[in-house]
């Protein structure tokens, strides 16, 4: 397995598997690797002939106050991960490498980036845009995997490359979750051992509005309603959002019709946590 | 000559020459081709193995009030000179194809958008940051060409290149000049003759600059005034600026010293005039 940590070392290496014939899939993360990033390893794997992993903590995405710096970075162990399902590059690039000077240069993706998330970290999905942005850039991958659990973020970049022509394809892979249904996140390892009970609340609530659906329920107020009745059975969870949203445009929808995001985030003593699920309702 | 109309068929052209293993050079315009045009087609030609036109008259890089819907778009003229000039492929998109739905993602420069032109023009290099994003991951090319006489475009894309990591080279060709000094544009052939003759006083004001600089004077407000006063020679130039400045960052310069950018901007009648010249003066 190939590490590199600059620019040139990656294009290098992404130059010769090309010129080689083959196909370079993509799995941008920040680290903190787990079940979920794997899973998209094993989709792009699946997909393309090598793969390369992206392993950077991109300050540009953090707001003040979020947790930059502490946010893990098991670097050893997430290699030795790389290396045991079978990655075939590394980039692990340093803030000044691919910062080297102000960043001036922003892409931002309008509507998309603003309900749900983007109203609690003002300029977080500015970052991710521009991040992904130069990443793909650098790396010059056929498919780029992302995992749907950071649902808003899958839409922005889907219509970041839309908008921009970028010559890749976004392929979007199942929120991976812990037996008891909570969605795997390197953040969880956040979370005190009662905090890690209470915050399976947030995929029960979810599981109710797909319940209501299933029945036929298409009020999204009542969906809602009842999705936050769930959430208040546990006092020290904090609701931020919870929405019924078009699960393209993220644009808020008052009927379940067409494809549905249903999402929720919150706080759990001081660690943020978000959820989703996607429904295909019948349009009627 | 190829000429491609959508995206779809431009890429499989490309596809198809690098897959030759020739390099491909590029010059993006808003067509109305003249001989500043040919210049960049010789330059891309002399350095890369194939060349690549796009005419495009991008609407997102036009305010509300400006000539949009009178730019010039003699396409059969532009064509036959591409032809002429040895020009490889030409892609001439419809807007639909460039914009097939409204655009929400945006590519900012900061800084180096806001000064000069950016004050007169609010929200134009934006447009032209973006389209340029666009047809740079659209064509795919290893170099891309542009003039001089746009100054502070030519500082946007560069840093918008260099902050995004795309992966391919700027090249800056010389201003192209009438026998009188005055800088080719297209717009050049909205002036009445009067105003034609009337023209060359911008570059007589830059030419003042650069003999004053050459004299050591480096003392930049009193190589503005000068300048004003032989644009104040023609009553029906209206300045719209007359800035030293740094040739990379774009900020005022109080002294002359390194790549310095000396700029006018004016209208003559209802005609918007810019042009340029790049001094490097001794550090001292």
């Amino acid at each position: 397995m190939q590490v590199a940590k600059t620019i040139a070392e990656i294009r290098a290496w992404v130059r010769r598997t090309r010129a080689a014939g083959k196909t370079v899939g993509f799995v941008p993360t920040m680290g903190a690797l787990h079940v979920g990033h794997v899973s998209l390893v094993q989709a792009a794997a699946a997909q393309c002939d090598c793969v390369v992993v992206s392993i950077f903590v991109n300050p540009t995405q953090f707001g003040p106050g979020e947790d930059f710096e502490k946010y893990p970075r098991p670097l050893e162990k997430d290699l030795a991960l790389c290396e045991q399902n079978g990655v075939d590059a590394v980039f692990a690039p340093s803030s000044s490498e691919m910062y080297p000077r102000e960043n001036l240069t922003w892409v931002t993706v309008q509507k998309v980036s603003e309900p749900l998330c983007g109203r609690f970290r003002p300029g977080h999905f500015r970052g991710v845009a521009t991040v992904c942005a130069k990443l793909f850039n650098i790396v010059g991958a056929d498919r780029a995997f992302f995992g749907q659990k950071d649902a808003q973020q899958v839409a922005v970049i889907q219509r970041m490359v839309a908008d921009l022509n970028m010559p890749l394809e976004i392929v979007v892979c199942p929120t991976v979750r812990e037996p008891d249904g909570l969605a795997v996140s390197s953040r969880n390892q956040y979370l005190s051992p009662q905090e890690r009970r209470e915050a399976t609340v947030i995929c029960r609530s979810l599981q109710r509005s797909a319940e209501l659906i299933r029945t036929g329920e298409k009020d999204a107020a009542r969906i809602t309603d009842q999705m936050r009745e769930v959430l208040g059975q546990v006092s020290a969870f904090q609701v931020e959002y919870v929405s019924i949203v078009d699960a393209a445009s993220l644009e808020d929808l008052p009927r379940v019709q067409g494809r549905v995001l249903i999402a929720v985030a919150g706080r759990l003593g001081s660690t943020r946590l978000i959820d989703n699920i996607v429904v295909d309702a019948a349009t009627k």
